[in-house]
């Protein structure tokens, strides 16, 4: 289960079994940037499977995140989404309401991202073979005028051999920004999961953030985003550490959460910073441009809580948290996320 | 399980759960047309979910078929395929061996297409939630000069309205052309599945026919290609009776098929024309263009069987075949596919 968790034992499986034996160099970002998303004469292009459990969850369902979540990845490349398929597997004798409940929320959380859905496949499988529902989303994305201007202001303050933001794009001194309060969507799913069963008011943070994404580049000098989905912010910032070659410094303090996924996390022993997120970006930004991405971002309603959570640094190695008591913590990444099948 | 079977019923399916549920009529080919593709502005754009049993078959496995199934659907629509995806949903304990093999077809057919698979994502999950491993495919395309002198070519005999070849594009008089024997995939896939098991030398035919399809259109005049996979002939004749609305004639005799396919047929009572087939693909030619294009597919290893298997005209209403005793049968679109999770 670890290997498909996001953490560290997914990036051993994906180098055995992905890189070892698929040809990967091919294209702007290439399949070996194991990015959130290609580059492809141009063009965005990421898949994603859901398989979350339950389907249904406080804040959301597996339609809403199906579509939020690879709408996202597109976004994090500075795409702008251009469309998206939908392939189920479904069980047999899965129940028709539920099936229609979780098309009406695709297509409302589609049209919230401003994109389509136009393709399909639907596949039937027998009891046993499947577990109710799992939908696959790809989806494709372009250039727009703001990626071109967010490129252009980076290129102001520095050398960016790249035409989209990416991984490898972090550089000294960057300053790293958060969305939003973290944790949300790993402890909403598991407060409704069997087993778990804990009263708790947080709801999924599911949402598409393309919108977000577009007003800070609006201001430009992105210089990297991703979505911290499974393993969280602390995979997200190992991921920028290695394959930027930077360090990553952050302040507890600073870290965006809210009360009640503090009081969760405490309860269940759970690090908030390796739970998987779904309605969040974390974006890195040339320094002196820092500030009004932040009150770009802030300026629409997912992103009204955002904050800066810490810089690249060559200061430090790999990813370091001041904690709240001034003490210092090496973040490392995960080795599977906390709460599984959390997308 | 009809549901997902490619028949009539998931026809309801379709149109019950997905065009009620999801805005369907974005694009120059539209989630609406359930065409084998969609095309966004210029982008060929399609999905699949592989969920066969078993895994391993006669002539292929499932690496093979999701590369070259997506590889086919994006092809059919005249598109050059640009580049795949690949998502697995895999069950915890999977052999790694079996993904190893598997992975190697996937990057073996892809390069026998000349086509990359340039992002993913895996998901594990327990055991008893997925049957082995699912595999998603995705896939884009572009135009090329072949589907622009394709196109120009039709325009020279009528009026057509589209840029691509597709379901609609059927008119009076057009030549069918089938690819190869059919049949294969399904006969391949039924004797190696557990309570049927009887002897046969029949192999899956599934492989990537882009080469074939550009040979065709360096000719031109093909004003639709279909894939006859789930629902077989019988199911894409009639799409294109109904979309196309226009009636279409094939003669028994001249169905290419192989003496194992049509005795294991007789055997096992099934209708050859309802059979799922993973390399072939089905031609509408505009009359004087027919035997050159016929020519020129045959000119390619994967299509040197081809043969004229009928004609569209106006003098019958849906489907209707003259049998080998000189006799009329119309051709249903199946209820279901005989052989289920063929793909």
């Amino acid at each position: 289960m670890s290997q498909g968790a996001g953490g560290e034992r997914m990036q051993e499986f994906i180098r055995e079994f992905v890189l070892r034996e698929l040809d990967h160099d091919f294209g702007e970002i290439p399949l070996g940037a194991l990015d959130d998303a290609a580059i492809i004469e141009g063009i965005a292009f990421t898949t994603d499977s859901y398989t979350v459990k339950p389907l249904f969850f406080p804040g959301g369902d597996i339609g809403v995140l199906a579509v939020a979540g690879t709408v996202n990845d597109i976004s994090v490349m500075g795409a702008q989404p251009m469309a998206l398929s939908c392939a189920m597997i479904i069980q047999e004798g899965f129940s028709g309401d539920d099936l229609h409940k979780i098309m009406k929320s695709m297509n409302a959380t589609a049209k919230k991202a401003g994109v389509r859905i136009v393709t399909g496949d639907s596949k039937v499988v027998e009891k046993g073979a499947a577990d109710g529902l799992f939908i696959n989303t790809s989806g494709i994305g372009k250039r727009s005028g703001h990626l071109d201007h967010n490129i252009e202001m980076i290129r102001r303050s520095r050398q960016f051999k790249w035409n989209w933001p990416n991984d490898s794009g972090v550089a000294d001194g960057d300053v790293i920004i958060a969305s939003g309060p973290i944790g949300n969507h790993g402890i909403a799913l598991l407060s409704f999961r069997e087993g778990y069963g804990f009263e708790t008011t947080v709801k999924s943070d599911a949402a598409p953030m393309n919108h977000v994404i577009a007003e800070g580049m609006k201001v430009g000098g992105i210089t990297s985003m991703k979505d911290p989905t499974r393993g969280g912010v602390a995979n997200l910032l190992n991921e920028w550490a290695d394959k930027s070659r930077v360090g990553i410094r952050i302040r507890e303090e600073d870290l965006p959460m809210d009360e009640a996924v503090i009081s969760a996390c405490e309860m269940l022993g759970i690090d908030p910073l390796e739970i998987g997120n779904e309605g969040k970006i974390v974006m890195a930004v040339v320094p002196d441009m820092a500030d009004d991405v932040l009150k770009a971002v802030r300026s629409k309603p997912e992103g009204k809580k955002a904050k800066i959570i810490g810089q690249a640094t060559k200061k430090v190695k790999g990813v370091m948290m001041e904690t709240h008591t001034g003490g210092k913590r090496v973040i490392e990444p995960p080795v599977g996320d906390p709460v599984p099948r959390i997308c």
